[in-house]
């Protein structure tokens, strides 16, 4: 084959599910010189990067480090960990990524009972409750942040349900964590992961997870050895804690820029930030309200870093995301599954949440839609400049 | 916890088993804006990141691409997509990989026969016959290059092999591709692995992978679901191939760097770059020889991007390694399991195969020697030198 030029990527302002826009000095710590991966300056960086995920996902749980893979891994890494061939799963099912939980459950020999609400809605305590039936079971697992419909599961409320049910809880944080309130140990999670792409503006390419104490020991009661011998964590402990072990080559750069990414977190410091992504979706939504464009969950049950709004009838929703990539190089997200074609999923998330990206993205929404012979009524941009004039007030 | 301040890797010269030095053009493609994993362009450089694995695996196999995880999670990828449970798998082993390719062979159910040989000694085609003893097998996997030991075992001679056994044969070409040859299809490799680190020069967290036609049939071929759902190449594939569908956030920046690192190993061309590493190995090798210093595998079955030197009897083998370290910012690498504190290991991989690094090494290494109280009568420098004076001439 012929030679490719050096790649040059194109300018972009990524609005979608993720990845979200990194940050500047997150790209610059990327490209810091590779080092070893057993180094003894390297262990610091562990170290470092194990500290401050435990004040993100607000827990002092031992094993919490990031896995070399993405949030996909992570996921799958949770369940396969705790997970024995026959073990009874409870698993909530409102969109993709609970979907997958079943899939990876059951993958993992699981006998998995899902507990199913209407795509853009929250699931619930009594939901869980209810499916479960009075039966037994090892895990109930839950997604916080549903991606692909922008619903907000509230966590707190199932650790009764898993007590009920003998259950340790699973928590899929991948997008959440950095943009709105984590807190494993005042929410009594067993077991959580994340991604780095959504609201910690990092590349995609690592899994931050956190097991608690009970399910380390359950971890290590295991009869059989897990079946990923890449995501065992009774070995990949090993290398992150206090043996050192080298299990696999750990992904050097991709650590250096998770522990800027981090850094800037707290550097800005946790209520801030979700203040922030909390102001920015309100303007959003009410610029969207202004278009009498309707969101797909509810307010009470909606995501702050991810919104889905309804494709209106009529309207060719690729072509509208077509339309903002090449006039305004926004990129957002469409719909998974049931929802393609029938939803647009913006993100605003982590770096990408700002009060110009919010102008910008109504601006290019706005005429995405005359583009598409439908002039909106209301005024966007007068609505959201309401949110922030009150947030100033 | 206090926020740490921002990570400033100390100066180093990555000569152990992996990551090798990172080429600088590598670093800032990693520093590129992200963008997102289904971006039209992004795409291209899927395309062109396949398109030059082929070329360095020797292949027109259309299933080849990386992996978003390590070299370790290319090899469970290879295992677990083609195994299921009862499967009988015959495996070389000479060193820490051939060990773990059996214990990730028998985490996906397979019955696996173990071909054994003496660390730092290659696996023939007939030690595989013999342990074979007449059965059938679904898979022959072979190590091409022992990064534990530094053994080459030659992996053409095991086509005949793997067909009178009836199976498909799989190959860790972690440490040897583009530095040494590899040659997929000629070979008639069915299923092959690297890792991004070692002679790609590029930071660790992708693994290329390439699987034939007649593994890729098996695949489809599957009664049972591949137990790993990260890693299944069924959904993998239609992410990298037609169907360009979702299935995990691929690792973007990291991508960018594995693109800028094939550019520039086929920008070097493949020939020059093979002759570059057995140059480098040669005069490093003949230095050693002068020191006096043995080395653990045989010149005929030795790996050129990776060398085991026999640590002296009396050393401290770590404490000779921390004296690189700290005195010329040098790193190399320890053994690994039966061979812990019995050799050193010095990779001489991509970037950091040159001229200016075998006489650092040398130059280290000899006061190392002398530093714990032996000094070599032999002038390594010299034989280096003389090395380089043949192949100028």
């Amino acid at each position: 084959m012929d030679l490719p030029p050096p790649f040059q990527p194109p300018e972009r302002v990524l609005l979608g599910p993720g990845p979200s826009p990194t940050a500047p000095s997150v790209l610059q710590a990327l490209a810091l010189p590779t080092i070893g991966h057993l180094d003894p300056r390297f262990l610091d960086v562990m170290d470092e990067v194990r500290g401050m995920l435990r004040t993100l996902f607000g827990t002092a749980n031992e094993l919490t480090f990031p896995m070399s893979g993405t949030g996909s891994a992570g996921m799958e890494t949770c369940l396969v960990n705790l997970i024995e061939p026959g073990d009874a799963v409870l698993v909530g099912v409102n969109g993709v990524f609970g979907t997958r939980m079943c899939e990876v459950a059951r993958r993992a020999g699981a006998e998995v009972t899902a507990v199913e609400a209407e795509w853009g809605r929250a699931l619930t305590a009594d939901d869980f409750r209810r499916a479960a039936g009075g039966a037994k079971f090892k895990l109930l697992c839950a997604v916080h942040a549903e991606t692909s419909t922008g619903a907000l599961t509230e966590i707190a409320p199932l650790r009764a349900v898993a007590d009920e049910l003998g259950a340790m809880l699973v928590v899929d944080c991948v997008t959440s964590l950095g943009g709105l309130p984590v807190e494993l140990d005042a929410w009594g999670v067993d077991a959580a992961y994340s991604g780095t792409q959504k609201c910690l503006s990092c590349p995609p390419g690592l899994a931050p997870i956190s097991f608690s104490a009970r399910a380390e020991e359950a971890l290590r009661a295991r009869k059989q050895p897990v079946q990923s011998w890449y995501l065992d964590l009774t070995l990949v402990a090993n290398y992150w804690g206090g043996e050192r072990a080298y299990h696999h080559t750990a992904p050097i750069n991709m650590l250096y820029g998770l522990h800027e990414a981090l850094r800037l977190v707290l550097e800005e410091g946790l209520e801030q930030r979700f203040a922030r992504h909390a102001r920015n979706a309100r303007a959003f939504w009410a610029g969207l309200a202004a278009m009498e464009l309707e969101l797909l969950a509810p307010e009470a049950e909606r995501l702050v870093p991810l919104t889905s709004i309804r494709v209106p009838d009529g309207f060719d929703a690729a072509e509208v995301r077509r339309f903002l990539l090449e006039q305004y190089a926004v990129e957002i997200g469409g719909g998974l599954g049931p929802l393609k074609g029938k939803i647009w999923r913006v993100g605003l998330m982590g770096n990408g949440s700002t009060r110009k990206n919010v102008e910008l993205c109504l601006s290019a929404l706005r005429l995405g839609l005359i583009a598409q012979g439908r002039r909106p009524r209301g005024d966007p941009f007068d609505a959201a400049q309401e949110v922030y004039a009150e947030s100033v007030a």
